[in-house]
C-alpha cells in the first residue's frame, strides 16, 4: 500500500487535476487581490479637520505611489494570468516558486507606503526599486523554469534561447538599474519607472517580435 | 515557432478559455469582497471605556457612511455581475479597463473613512462624490467599450445609440453634479446620494425601458 | 432588439447560469473569509517589551472574544454553505438580501474588538448581541424568503409553516433576549452566548426534528 | 416531507456535491491568502524620515519573522492542498475541524508581529512556537480523522498505524519541544524552526518512506 503515492508530489496535468490546479490559481488571485486592495491603507486619514483640503493635497505623493503600485500589481497579475493560461502541468517546484513570487508581491503595499510617505528620500526609492525588481526577476525565473522543464504548451521555447526577450527580465533589469539612479535623484528614478510601465502597456509583454 | 502566439493577447472566447475567464471574475470578486470588508476599518474603536455609550453614539456619521458605501459597493458588484454574464469574449483591453475600474473601487474605503470622520466638511463630501462618480463613469465606459467592440451577447446595442439610457452614466452625472452642491451644503449632497441609491433599487438598472 | 432582456434581472436557474451562481457564492465566501481573518486585528500588539507576559495575559478577554467570534462566523458560514446547497434559482432579490446579510457579517470584527477591549461594559455586550442577533435574523429571513418564493429544492416548506423551527430564528431570539441580560451582568450574557453555540454544535441546525 | 433531509449534514461525495466541495476549498484558500497577505502589516512604516536607512535596517527581525511565517503558511497551504486532493467525501465534522485549523492559521500574523517586535524575549518565541505547534497538531488531527473515517482515497491508511510518520506530527512535536528551549535562548529556538522548515522542503512531507 505504501508503494502508492497517497500525497503525490510529482508532475500532475492540469486536465486530470482540475480542482488542484484551480486552487493554485485561486490562491494566487486571492493574494494579488488582497495585496492590491491593501494599497488603500497607504493613504492616511487626515488626523484633524483643520484645513482638510491642505492635508489631502499634501498627500499627493501617496496618491501617486498608489496609482503606480496599482498599475504594477495589475500588470503583474495580467502577466501571471497570461502565463498560467500556457501551463499544462504543475508540481511542487512550480508551487514553491509561485509562493516565492507571491511573497514579493505581498511586500509591495509596504514598500509603496514607505515610498509615498518619504518620496524624496533615496532609501525609500531604493527599497521600492529592489522590491519590484526582485518580483519581476522571480516571476521571470518562474516562467523560464516552467518552460525549461516542459510544464507549458509548445511555443514558448524562445525564452530559453534568449531570456532577454522576455519583458519581465527587461523590467527587472531596469528596476535594478534605477537603484543607483535613485541615489542621485529620486525624481529621475520615478520617471524611469513610469516610462517602463507606459512602454509595457504599449508593447507586447513577454512575446517575441515577429521574425 | 515564434510565429505562434504563446502568450496570446487577442480576443479569446469565454467558452474556450473558461479558466482564464473565471480568473478575471474571481480576481474582481476578490477585490470587491475585500474592499467591502475593509469598510469596517472605518469604524473607530473608542479609545477609552469612559462613557462608551457616548463614544459609539457620536460615531453615527461613520455608521451612516459605512451603510452608504456598503450599499454602493454592493450595488456596483451586482451590476458588474450582471454585465459580465453578458460578456462572451475578453481581451487585454477589457482586462485593463476592468483593472482601472477596480482601482477606483479600492479607493472607496478611504474616501468613506474621510467622509465619516469629517462628514460636515465639503472637502470630504467632494472627495467622496468624485470617487463614486469616477467609478460609475469608468464602469460605464467599460460596458460601452465592450459592447462597441462586440465582446457581448447581442441585445445591448442600445447603449451605443444612447449611452444616457445606461443608468451607470446617470449615476456618474448625478454624483458629479453633487460636487457643487456639496460646496453649499454637505447634507443636501448626501441626501441626493441616498436618493440615487434608493431609485436605483426601485428601477431597472442598465436596461432600456420597454419601447 | 430592446424587447430582449440584455441584463436580465428575473429568476435564473443555477444550472443554466453556473458561473453567475458561482460568483454569488465566491463573493460571499470572500467576505466570510476576510471578516473571519480580520478578527486577528482585534488582538493588540503590546506597546512595550516591559513585562510582555503580563501584557499578553491581560488580553485574555480579547482572545475569548476572538474565539467566540471565530466560532460564530464559522458556524454562520457552515449554515450559509448548507443553505446554498439547497438553492436552485437566484434573482436580484436573493442577491440583495444576501448582501444585507453580509453587511452584518462584516461588522462582526468591529463589535468583537469593542467587546474584547471593554468586556465588562454592558454597552459593548449589547452592541455585540445586537450585531449577532440581527445577522441571524437577516440570515433567517433570507432562507425563509427564498423558500417561500420557490428558489430552493423541495423539502424545506416546513420553514414557512413554522419559522420557529429554524434554528437561526432561535439564535436571533436568544441573542436579542441577552440584551436586557447584559444590562444586569455582561458575564451572564456571555455565558448565554457560549451555551447557544455549544448547543448549536450538538444539535442539527436548521432541520426539523423527526416527527 | 420532513423525512427528507433538506439541509443534509451527513457524508457527501465530492463528485456529487462539486460546488459545495469547492466552497470549502475556496473558503480555506481565502483564509490562507488573507492570513499570508496580512503578514505585511507586521512591517512598520518608520515614523519619521530622520535616518530612514537606520529605521529600516533596525527592523531586520521583523523581516526575518515575515520570511519565516510566509514560508510556514505557504508550506501549510501546500500540505492542505495536497491533502484535500486525496479527499473524496466531506461532512460537518471535517468542516468543523478545518475551521478549527483555520482559526489557528489566522492567529499567525498576530504571533508573527509579536515575534518580530520582541524577538529577543522568550514570551514572544513561546507564543509563536505554541501557535505553529498547535496549528500543525490540529492539521495532523484533521488528516488522521479524515483517513480514519474513510473520507479519503485508499492509500493513506499508514497514518492510522503510525501517526508519527506523518510529518505534520513531527513538526508539531518539534515546535512544542522548542518552547522550553526558548526559555533558555530564543536564538536557538529560532534556528530550530528554520531547520524544520528547510528539512521539510528537502524531504517528502506527509509520505511514508519507501519500505
Amino acid at each position: 500500500m505504501e508503494g502508492r503515492a497517497p500525497l503525490q508530489r510529482g508532475r500532475r496535468s492540469r486536465d486530470d487535476w482540475g480542482i488542484e490546479f484551480s486552487r493554485i490559481i485561486a490562491f494566487s488571485d486571492g493574494v494579488f487581490a488582497i495585496a492590491i486592495t491593501l494599497l488603500v491603507l497607504s493613504l492616511d486619514i487626515p488626523p484633524s479637520a483643520h484645513d482638510l483640503n491642505h492635508s489631502i493635497a499634501e498627500q499627493y505623493p501617496d496618491f501617486l505611489a498608489y496609482v503606480l503600485s496599482f498599475a504594477v500589481i495589475g500588470r503583474l497579475w495580467v502577466l501571471h494570468h497570461r502565463f498560467f493560461s500556457e501551463v499544462t502541468h504543475f508540481d511542487g517546484r512550480l508551487m514553491s516558486l509561485n509562493l516565492l513570487y507571491l511573497g514579493l508581491i505581498v511586500l509591495i503595499p509596504f514598500t509603496t507606503e514607505v515610498l509615498g510617505d518619504y518620496s524624496g528620500q533615496s532609501t525609500a526609492a531604493i527599497l521600492y526599486a529592489a522590491n519590484i525588481g526582485l518580483t519581476n526577476a522571480a516571476g521571470s525565473f518562474l516562467v523560464y523554469d516552467a518552460v525549461r522543464r516542459g510544464l507549458t504548451k509548445p511555443g514558448m521555447e524562445w525564452i530559453i534561447d534568449n531570456p532577454l526577450r522576455w519583458r519581465g527580465v527587461v523590467a527587472a533589469l531596469i528596476f535594478f538599474a534605477s537603484i543607483p539612479v535613485a541615489l542621485l535623484s529620486t525624481t529621475v528614478a520615478e520617471l524611469l519607472w513610469i516610462l517602463i510601465l507606459l512602454s509595457g502597456f504599449g508593447h507586447r509583454w513577454g512575446r517575441p517580435e515577429p521574425a
